[in-house]
């Protein structure tokens, strides 16, 4: 079946808005490692996608996952070791506090829990997220990320706060800009205490992934978090994205940052592709939480999720594939500095371990078109990645974690001659 | 590792208020078809869970989800033809209009979408669900299952109506009670009119899972759904307790009632334990709710789900199972019948398929310790089952689709004795 076919069916079927990432659809069969391939059998660099966190099909998830579904898959009603050592070995991996979990499905459903949580312990709904993130899908979460005025308008209770930009900051320096943000969240927890609502959280991604991970000191929440918690409200630190080792220096976002949050939230890279997502917290708010919803998970934390998790776990560590983030993370750097020396369009090159950026300006204008065009010339060079930030005007690179210095090159090399086409198509 | 100690490491990690199904917790270490077995090979027969749909560890559904987990798992903003395959093959199975698919990973997300989507359509929000029913645990949609009063009270556009009951009915005859039960929707529907949220949908699972699965006649709800649409509002059938087979006579509970829904949202035995579900429709209201909600699911609907999904439903048909609950769920209904005509307190058996009941009564009075005292009882001589309904009082026997006239004898035997062994300690 030829891909136009498949994308007629797809339309009929999934309808029309469902979006593909790149004009020419990009329809994979086969993944290995940091390789993506097509029917013709040619391969694309995947630069990417972070959900095939230690590599597209890793055999020894693969091998985890299918051992454990012939072998039994139940729920968490039933009591099963699994569920127990590898939330005993993940909680090992995170601050004191942080030692009780509930295993859900997708990081959409993490954050809809870790929401309650806070609500449950404040007793108050106030929600504070910054602008242009992501949290994930379901009707409370979609609150924090809607773009068009939902049915009923938008939530009372969910207020945005400018997130921290590097090209066009608040508050000049790195100081005045911690100042800055912090200011922001206090008058926003201010105006939520005047109304019924009260404040009860700050979400954040401790990366600001989805607003183009500005370039942070450490220490930058630190203000923040203590006005949080003066308020009486929790934070909840959405790792889903920076997370498992991604950023090289640290095996989480806010260990990056140097803050203690109240609550994690864990999805996409946690079970490399198994639907598979977590809450971590204490055994005071989970215990609040449980008494104040009856919350249960079906597929949740049951035994294969827990192996497919454990797998993942095991191979970051086995592999050392945090410290290969930082590595190659650190000369793909280098190497992308190269090009944007000689473009004048890249305004910015930044990123920690394997999660980095090119942000695009043009005439002090965030050059989303230029983004999009190297985007789709990049796909038809075999090299995948795609764009983030307010303007979709950063270019995203977040590959798998095995992604290697040769790798990093064949990036590199395709970007600077990418960048030299669509310039000269300009 | 002892299972005292597995429940104390259980406690402090998933914390305290994670119930077990059993006096004595049950701790399966294997499953193959309807017989689990804890770590010392003794056998369990389970009568109870609909997840493993086409039995535990099916080796075809084991072996679809190995082999597609080692070749590609990635998302759905790459083309891949299993969603297709899978979704075409599944609305063959669904009536005229129900032709459009959202893949997610859980009911719960499945319902929340579909709420949306009613909203979208209606521009409204108000819901009306039926009492002590459960439609799934995100924030949104657990407003319709809250027992404790949410955090900020129990949302405005949420209402409630008497699901229908065989023992205390309302209304009298089943016409009566069809009447009835349509004057209560009505009734919420005015109501709701009467506020800014107006209405935009109704919601049910129809066979009444969660509420004790009364029987009811053929064109029990034909009314009502008239109702609804008169007052422009959409019927979401929630499928993921009735839905695959299940219940013998028919491939859906809606098909077994008699009505077409305008939305249809599957979960738990999809994929025969890999967390996928899903939401079916016309494209019109796909489209709509498209356009405004910029709806994504990580997770949901990749080649893995897809292909989980595609093996259950071809072994459904090729194992013809439905037949099977057909004939075996008749088979088990004489088997119990014998019980219920020596028990007293059996004040009803009923059930479709493989799905069934024994209401327990007492001095006019829900037996809900009797119902747990036969649960634990039962657990004990190997036989897996649990209660259900608005007082926990009616046994519930939902077994997997495999369960054989064998099986059927053995649960009926066992049940007969722990009958015996339980009335003689009153």
């Amino acid at each position: 079946m030829s891909e136009t076919e498949l994308i007629l069916r797809r339309r009929r079927l999934l309808g029309r808005h469902v979006t593909t990432f790149y004009d020419e659809p990009f329809a994979p069969v086969r993944g290995e490692g940091v390789w993506l391939y097509d029917r013709t059998g040619r391969p694309y660099l995947d630069c990417y996608n972070n959900v095939p966190h230690v590599g597209h099909c890793h055999p020894r998830v693969a091998e985890a996952i299918a051992k454990q579904t012939a072998t039994l898959n139940t729920h968490t009603r039933y009591v099963h070791d699994l569920i127990l050592d590898y939330g005993e070995r993940l909680t090992e991996h995170l601050g004191p506090g942080l030692d009780s979990m509930i295993m859900v499905c997708t990081g959409s459903e993490a954050n809809d829990v870790a929401i309650r949580m806070a609500e449950a312990v404040t007793g108050r709904r106030g929600l504070i997220g910054t602008d242009n993130t992501y949290h994930g899908n379901t009707s409370a979460v979609s609150q924090l990320n809607a773009h068009k005025t939902p049915i009923g308008g938008f939530a009372d209770h969910v207020r945005k706060v400018p997130a921290p930009d590097n090209i066009f900051p608040l508050g000049g320096s790195p100081d005045g800009q911690a100042k800055a943000f912090c200011a922001e969240v206090e008058k926003k927890i201010s105006e939520l205490q005047d109304t019924p609502h009260g404040f009860a959280a700050l979400i954040l991604c401790p990366y600001f992934a989805n607003e183009g991970f500005p370039s942070l000191p450490r220490g930058f929440l630190d203000r923040t978090v203590k006005a949080v918690h003066r308020a009486g409200g929790l934070v909840i630190a959405d790792e889903v994205q920076p997370g498992f080792g991604r950023l090289g220096s640290h095996f989480w976002g806010h260990e990056r940052l140097g803050f203690s949050p109240d609550i994690v939230t864990l999805g996409k890279p946690m079970g490399n592709g198994y639907p598979v997502a977590g809450v971590v917290t204490s055994p005071e708010i989970l215990e609040t939480f449980q008494k104040q919803f009856r919350y249960f998970n079906t597929f949740g934390g049951n035994p294969v999720a827990a192996a497919a998790a454990m797998a993942t776990f095991k191979v970051i560590e086995d592999e050392g594939l945090q410290e290969n983030a930082r590595m190659v993370g650190a000369y793909a750097l280098e190497r992308l500095r190269e090009i944007a020396d000689r473009q004048e369009a890249i305004a910015d090159l930044r990123g920690a371990g394997l999660f980095l950026g090119l942000e695009l300006i043009r005439e002090d204008t965030p050059a989303t078109d230029l983004s999009a065009m190297l985007v789709n010339e990049m796909r038809r060079r075999g090299v995948l990645l795609h764009s983030t930030g307010r303007y979709a005007h950063i270019l995203k690179i977040r590959p798998p974690l095995v992604f290697s210095h040769e790798n990093a090159d064949l990036l590199a090399e395709t970007l600077a001659s990418a960048f030299d086409t669509v310039m000269s198509r300009q």
